[in-house]
């Protein structure tokens, strides 16, 4: 179905949010009136530019305040109403919305109103336009789309028809199924949005926490499937009103916001009982596995000494690049240090095992992602990649050689693999999951490219408390957990280090010979100790051992977690964990210690004294 | 009675948070167990630490799910009640909070949680331990202040008394009254917070958006009052959990506390039948008037410029400063150019008229407010003053010498003052408001600012959408209106000018002088007209002037405001209205145009470009 977005779901002025929608690819938009409003450019131009850009104009909105009137009050309303309808015809737009009274309403009385909406569209007619009647969730009278409908089928007039939006239908929990009801081409447009499962008044709901069809609450997919079997032929167009999108990226938001739209097309195509006119694209493939994880600096040196601590193997230079690698077990470290000129030690990218890799480029293309490229000589694998919304490298690999990744083998000059060491000795065995940090204007885009585009599920989100506010965190997860993303919100302005988890068998041995060799991990303080003794009453020898070595511990009904984690290298650390049973979190309680661990060690960092605690800090 | 706060509700490390309550005045804290637990330094460190800062550590909270349980899980309980009363003792606390059970309880019955207090009471008491039984809104059984103390009263154990905490109690819209019922000795503790009239759930109310006293909805003056009446002698403790003030600056956030519990104490005091443990601190005196308003830069020439085409007088130079005045009517505008090196235009204080400078100089520093201080020589007017949060600095005069000011007197080689002419022929006869823009983490502090310190009242907020996202507004008033403040927050990252507006009573021969003056105002575009002729169904006439000269306009039910802008000069900017009838508000309608203009006009500054507009526009 064709494609459309009001320009209030965007920021910047009317032109900005025209060519970031063409860009993105929408096929058109619904002109919000406020930002005509404000802009200076004539209802003529705005149009010509649409032209230019290939943009249809599908719906110039709101008209408020119509129906349920006294008489008297009609007759200005029916003057307010031509001066928008000219406006709209400058505006070659032949739909205009019109909500249902909330102000001004005093008589309820669905003959009256459908009396006033024929004059309503008597009026329409004459300017070529037609009146779309919605029912708004805090309309005084009329608040259910089944009235609305019924005013507007009442009023028996060519050129009134209603619109639905699935906030004020789902917001009231009323049921969608009676869409089918009403005659497609009286369904004169369709407006979408998403929101959070909030007990908050409906008003503020709508007005600053709408999402996008994927990041809510709501099963829009059914939505989308009633109103297509209902017989609409219009678009599907996004209104909403978020107080973050507001505020964003102008471009990103729209691309965002596409790709919300034909995810939810494609999911509403998957549904039993769809029409064919609901399109789907390329199948998800979900990943099986991390394939590598890639960290970028002008010099790697560091994060080398820190993986040679935590006893992982070099297993040699790339043939034509700055790029090294390390690995143990399953788990592949990519150091690259081209064009990173000034660059601390950051996560630059993911590698990800997936079935077909031709099959998610596909789905990653129609979601209107961004490819990313590899520089790749003759002889040299190509892989399909692709930027995820936080700047990340994401590549896919579908080729195995042996144990290993075909791609392992450009890499010269280092070790061999020895799969019975470290890895089964205990040591480091396979990725267990990458913890990324982004701000809060990031977030929603980047949990909707992790679901859409690789299909990973979204657990309840957790929140920590860090020195510097509120850490809200999401994970995203293949069904097996073989591929956990944890995305981090930190409060404005305070950017946590990105984290690297390892997985081994033996998370004591780990500590112990990366103590040897030189790793001061992050120092754990002792009042930890003391609340572990008294939360889990852990028995002195185990606690003596978490003691010893600095690790944190945490048991769930299924398991027991162990961990710890590196100090900060640039604006990157590693974690090591061993899961003991069928542990399947993250130890979300411990969060805190660490966040006040780094913050001390950043602090001593910056005053260049030492920290202090037992085990000793390490400052840099 | 004692001051005292729990360190959640500050940002930082745990000594961080004691130094900054120490330095705000605070008698004491209570210690928030995570805090402890994330802390490097023992509870030995702590105390001592407390002890030089002659802070007493009043409480250790909280200690959950104890009571309502089966009894195995009651002996584990008790074995973690043991650790937690260790831990406080090594803190020298010697009260622990225990949270009604919201995870375990499984028996719901008064008796059976009254046995196990007791015996919860017992093991205290062997640690010289009290310990105050708190129902949590969200408690499985025990959810009513009221139930908590009838378990506790039938314990009946010197060692178990109640923790009141007005969330809890006000949340769940139960009558504080009933605290009146309890004895004072069995009030073993009170915590106070505030919160904003949301209809959410009261789980995630509580941890996210409690508020320091008066910046809420709740009238906890009435219910100290009752706390005190009882004969409750403890602390009063503010508990607030709030995601701004976790990632706020903790000496500020402290210092912000104390105002709002030094304030909500007098407002106790002030109630019929409060007992004399509650203490008054120095009258409010609401200002009558604005005085004068500063602006600072390093050059203030283009600001001269300005009010010259505004139809100003220039009053002269300050005899020993490099401070220059200008005049029109009662509006006063200070140019200051001392030590203000790289700075742009900015409004840098106002000055307010009050009736006893020295009772408003005494309230503020009993709500620890920083006094600000003003470079006199001989001769010259002392004037008493203080810094608002926002850094604005308030001087105070109570001293007119005939019409004006005395301080006007130190001005010399200016225009005398006409009051013909031109405050009389229409021109700016006084200034209407100043609006000020903040971040949003400066906000709520400076709206309790305004209403402790200076007594101001706060009308509802509004909102506007800019360009970048939507602007907060709260504006701040007397009774009168002859003081308005507007205090906006902008989007993360968005700095709006700041805005002096000065009133007339012929705003059209205001612009048509500064026009003929070289005065460009923001222009305003064609479609707005367009839409003030569909909204108001305005005659061609008035259509006309204000099209002409590119005014603004609203209209309420008992009035009219007509207004233009200035463009922006460095940091501000200045708005000319004219209220016609009883017209009290600020046309918010109107702000999503200026925001827009501006947003252009800063645009095509940067980019070195005119403006569009008929007007023409001004890129500087």
């Amino acid at each position: 179905m064709r494609t459309s977005i009001a320009t209030v779901c965007l920021s910047g002025s009317l032109e900005d949010k025209l060519y970031a929608c063409a860009d993105a690819g929408f096929d058109g938009v619904e002109i919000f009136e406020p930002d005509l409003v404000v802009s200076d450019r004539s209802p003529e131009e705005i149009r010509a530019l649409a032209d230019r850009l290939g943009l249809s104009l599908d719906l110039y909105q709101p008209f408020r305040d119509f129906e349920g009137v006294a008489p008297d009050l009609l007759e200005d309303n029916l003057r307010r109403a031509r001066e928008r309808f000219a406006t709209a015809r400058r505006l070659g737009i032949g739909t205009v919305l019109v909500c249902s009274n909330v102000a001004t309403a005093t008589v309820d009385d669905d003959e009256v109103s459908a009396a006033q909406l024929r004059r309503l569209g008597d009026l329409a007619a004459e300017h070529g336009i037609r009146v779309a009647f919605e029912a708004l969730a805090w309309g005084r009278f009329v608040d259910d789309y089944r009235r609305s409908w019924r005013i507007a089928e009442r009023a028996g007039h060519e050129a009134v028809g209603v619109c639905l939006d699935s906030f004020h239908i789902l917001a009231r929990g009323h049921d969608p199924a009676g869409i089918e009801e009403i005659p497609g081409d009286k369904i004169f447009f369709v407006q979408l949005a998403d929101a959070p499962a909030l007990t908050m008044d409906v008003l503020s709901w709508s007005r600053h926490h709408r999402l996008f069809p994927g990041e809510g609450a709501w099963d829009l997919g059914a939505f989308v499937r009633h109103v297509a079997r209902a017989g609409y032929g219009g678009p599907l167009s996004l209104e909403v009103f978020n107080d973050v999108f507001r505020q964003a990226d102008t471009r990103r938001t729209a691309e965002h916001a596409l790709r919300s739209l034909v995810w939810l097309e494609d999911r509403a195509a998957r549904l039993p009982g769809s029409p064919p006119t609901l399109q789907r694209i390329a199948d998800p493939d979900v990943p099986t596995g991390f394939d590598y994880v890639e960290v970028k600096a002008e010099d790697t040196g560091d994060v080398e000494a820190v993986l040679g601590q935590l006893g992982m193997t070099f297993r040699g230079q790339h043939r034509t690049k700055p790029v090294r690698l390390w690995s143990s077990g399953d788990s592949r470290v990519v150091l690259n240090e081209q064009h990173a000129r000034d660059e601390a030690p950051h996560l630059a990218g993911v590698g990800l095992r997936v079935t077909d890799a031709a099959v998610v480029s596909d789905r990653a293309r129609a979601l209107a992602v961004s490819p990313a490229s590899r520089r790749t000589q003759a002889g040299e694998l190509e892989m399909a990649g692709f930027v995820a919304p936080s700047g990340l490298e994401v590549f896919l690999n579908d080729r195995d050689l042996g144990d290993e990744p075909a791609w392992v083998a450009e890499f010269e000059h280092g070790h061999a693999a020895d799969p019975s060491d470290p890895a089964s000795g205990g040591g480091v065995r396979a990725v267990d999951h990458v913890n990324v940090s982004h701000g809060r204007d990031a977030h929603d885009e980047a949990v909707l490219f992790c679901t859409s585009v690789l299909g990973l599920r979204t657990p309840p989100a957790t929140e920590a408390a860090g020195p510097h506010g509120l850490v809200r965190s999401q994970v995203m997860r293949s069904d097996d957990g073989r591929v956990r993303l944890s995305l981090n919100v930190a409060p404005g302005g305070v950017r946590h280090p990105d984290h690297v988890a390892l997985v081994c068998d033996d998370v004591v041995a780990v500590a112990q010979r990366a103590r040897e060799r030189g790793l001061r991990p992050v120092p754990v303080p002792d009042n930890y100790y003391d609340d572990l003794r008294a939360r889990f009453g852990l028995d002195g020898q185990v606690l003596a051992t978490l003691r010893e070595h600095r690790l944190l511990f945490d048991r769930s009904a299924s398991g027991e977690f162990w961990h710890f984690y590196t100090p900060r290298i640039g604006r990157l650390c590693f974690e090591i964990v061993q899961r003991v049973g069928d542990y399947d979190v993250y130890a979300t309680d411990n969060t805190p210690v660490l966040l006040a661990a780094q913050d001390r060690m950043d602090r001593a960092a910056a005053a260049g004294t030492p920290t202090a605690g037992r085990s000793g800090g390490r400052s840099s």
